[in-house]
């Protein structure tokens, strides 16, 4: 469990005040359902920035949980017990990230990431489920009288309960498996040109679109698959037919980590809101040892490598091939790695179980970032203008390194397919043509020009969601279609209808006309 | 011509300082390309913003202009000679606005509507043709190195100036007839639920759907025939073929004057700015003669009436019927009439040639905004949470009124079937029934609440594009596609191909296999 919170038995319902600042009296009350891991990272920015406002939060987290909350001050948390255990949970979570260094095609990739993306959510379901079940937790839910629930719809839950509730809910997110995010917005999202996961970037070729059009259509199958439990949990608890998709689409504002200087452009609907980059703050001072170690690297820099804190155990052949490529190039090296090494690890590559990774890119001697593609890192190296050598382990990391792949910020080697020399030839290919960091510099200018800062602009849509109990005015009347009426089927069907009979009755006429006439003709002819 | 600006021959370009700011040194060239009449209103607040940031600003008008350029100073004008006179333009201009008090049906009214707009249309192009094959004009213009073109694309000379120049355009608008902004933004714009000109609000009803699906495939056809003048133009000055529409779809950023406060929320494109309000300012005194007139409303406070500076004549039978329904409330009136006026005007009714519409509608006694339901107008309502009672014209201002009717927070009156008593039925029941206010109090208040003022954010993407020399980054691959790329009729055609070719050979290799089967089988037969 996260170290500020120390709970005394599993399966008793805990109710827990870590430090509430004077001003919380003064705010609303905001109910956070976060998601586990790395999700976390970036809501947490938003939390912390509500708390300051003085809003009062509550979180509401399982016991069973690996949320990083321990840095977190200024809420409460509202624990409620679930009926799986830490090991259960541990087990997804290294389930989701095994076998990255395996062989997969592209289409086998999806499917074995939507498998793992099932097991991890049917354990969540679970949670849910003693959540929903619990009417201690829930009574005291309701009795709180929340002006808003802030969640990351990746996992139904935090839905859920603002549906239970009648509050409004703000969704905090970077996206959604199988285009849900999409279809529950009712935003239009063209498979022409709107590239689904895995396939193209940008304009794309004829094969591409083919696939991007195959895995459209087979999208709203897969949401059904995914979220089969949850759908199910939902229509019992609510006793009505209902899906998931359908409580999404309550949702007042959503804001999406993602913006348009690397992704392609698409249409959006009034209550999307772009926060990518939200993670870009202000670089902290280094430690006096790192500092050191940076500031000593020489005309040449230095390079940050992370790949994140899903992946802690590199194959011991793989971490050889990274020492093996880091001996070859002048860069010293930081290294964010958490499992066995090789007694010959050089001076040069600083090896450390945690990293201030983004401190660490804004230091002007950082010449490269070595990473994984998760978008949390992914924008701090944007935001600090450093390009990229990217290897994509799951989830939505491939399409990220194509982004910026196509943007000409960063090349990429494949975790997989992985040798010493394919790496150093990324390595240098970054590190040497200049181009890489002169479009990551013009990239970096154009992902942060903007009007309000993404933190700002989270806080002023949630606020606005307070102050005027929801966001009604942006919600489309799509949302009251049904899938014919929205396509126009049924006023195309009846203007063909119109148009037959029409068509029909005049041949009709014609026809009668020119019987009259012939028949006419054939007296005249006879008289004659 | 404009007050401030003095020409001294028709048909002489002059080259015309009005006056600099020594900020303006500092800044960026900015080209204005405006449109007549209320076009022009909120516009030059953005440009009178642009030039107190600093930015060297040229404005391109031709001789013959009604454009009230008079109070606007900073700028220099660029002015080209036309080949029609005042006087062709100010007929166009009565032509508009003739009939509006006679009787049509809806879509009557949309084809003289349309009728109007391609004789007004006929005049500009004259006027741009005038401008483009003037070799004087065009080769000072190429000389300036302009760093952005700001234009209002209701009349398609800015963008193919823009286009020609090879600057980067920023557009600036309510709309644009027949749907041409969404086509030209790839903006997917379901005709569904989202309503075009005059059919329906929000949710539309069955025979409003199939009316909008109607106009919706009509209006290709329609834009087609609406600048074929244009189209023609375009492609003989570029020497290519070229419609308007291709043009406007290389603009940068798109800032519309609507917001969702009221209209229908409706799928955007990532540089598609939504500005609507941007003429809401701080109230300014008013004279010490209205002050006097409005202060001494009393309880039942005033009402503030105006058809907008396009309607400067009232037939005296309508006259009449203001004046007779008015006497019959205890409110207090100002009106801008520029007509012929009965001798019996009531004392409680104040007449002005012109009145200050935004400061008026601040007093708190303003009770009522009796007006048109011009956009301009209608935002300083919305902005001052003033009810309204409105009586469409001509053009946009229709629609504007069924969505401010659908809200709960305007009557209407219609203009042709005007009679005392639903004039006064409709005044009454605004003043006199609290929800009028009360709704309108509410969506003032949603409407006014943005992260950002529309000012700013207009002049914050009018400075990104010179930052950035455009916006390149978000510009869908949509533009890209033809018409079958784009709605995948391809590769939808070819995945029909490839089932039906795996299906027949499917069914070719069961046949087989049953046909060997049976010879087997018969074989044996035989046998036995």
């Amino acid at each position: 469990m996260a170290g500020g919170i120390r709970i005394a038995t599993l399966g008793f319902v805990v109710w827990l005040y870590v430090s509430t600042t004077e001003k919380a009296a003064l705010g609303e009350k905001v109910l956070v359902v976060p998601v586990e891991g790395s999700h976390w990272l970036s809501m947490k920015l938003l939390v912390q920035e509500l708390i300051v406002r003085g809003h009062e939060v509550v979180l509401l987290v399982p016991t069973v949980s690996s949320l990083l909350i321990k840095d977190a001050v200024g809420y409460r948390a509202e624990i409620y017990p679930v009926s799986y255990t830490t090991e259960d949970l541990v087990n997804v979570f290294k389930h989701l990230k095994e076998g990255v260094f395996h062989k997969h095609y592209k289409i086998a990739t999806a499917f074995i990431g939507i498998k793992r993306l099932i097991d991890f959510t049917s354990i969540q379901v679970k949670g849910c489920e003693s959540l929903l079940y619990n009417p201690e937790v829930m009574g005291r839910l309701r009795g709180e009288g929340f002006d808003v629930v802030l969640t990351d719809p990746f996992l139904p839950c935090g839905s859920l309960v603002a549906e239970t509730l009648s509050v409004p809910a703000v969704y905090f997110l970077r996206g959604l498996p199988c285009g849900l995010d999409e279809s529950a917005t009712q935003c239009p999202s063209p498979p022409s040109y709107v590239p689904r996961s895995f396939f193209g970037v940008y304009t794309m070729t004829f094969p591409e679109r083919v696939m991007n059009t195959v895995v459209y259509m087979m999208e709203s199958v897969g949401c059904r698959i995914m979220y089969a439990h949850f759908d199910e949990l939902a229509s019992r608890y609510l006793e009505k037919d209902i899906t998931y998709k359908d409580i999404l689409s309550h949702g007042a504002i959503w804001l999406f980590r993602y913006d348009f200087a690397f992704l392609s452009p698409k249409p959006l609907m009034p209550n999307m809101v772009l926060i990518g980059g939200i993670n870009c703050v202000e670089a902290a001072p280094l430690s006096e040892d790192l500092q050191g170690f940076v500031d000593g690297s020489g005309d040449d820099g230095f390079i940050v490598f992370t790949l994140g804190s899903t992946v802690d155990t590199m194959p011991a052949e793989q971490t050889q091939m990274f020492l093996d490529a880091f001996s070859k190039i002048p860069q010293r090296v930081v290294w964010r790695h958490t499992g066995i090494l090789p007694d010959s690890v050089p001076e040069k590559v600083k090896v450390m179980n945690w990293l201030p990774q983004n401190d660490l890119l804004a230091h002007p001697k950082a010449k490269l970032f070595l990473s994984h593609g998760g978008s949390h890192g992914m924008y701090e190296g944007i935001c600090n203008a450093v390009p990229m050598v990217m290897m994509p382990l799951f989830g939505d990391q491939q399409q990220n390194v194509d982004y910026m792949v196509a943007r000409g910020v960063a090349a990429e080697v494949s975790a997989i397919d992985l040798t010493p020399e394919n790496l150093l030839e990324a390595l240098n290919k970054v590190l040497n043509q200049t181009s890489y960091k002169e479009k990551m510099v013009k990239l970096s200018a154009v992902h942060q020009d903007r009007a309000v800062k993404p933190l700002d602009l989270a806080v002023f849509w949630t606020e606005f969601v307070i102050r005027h109990k929801g966001a009604d005015h942006l919600r489309p009347a799509a949302h009251n279609l049904n899938l014919i009426q929205y396509h126009s089927l049924d006023t195309v069907c009846f203007l063909v209808v119109i148009l037959m009979t029409i068509s029909f009755l005049a041949l009709k006429c014609c026809l009668f006309c020119a019987g009259k006439c012939g028949v006419r003709m054939t007296k005249k002819t006879k008289q004659q």
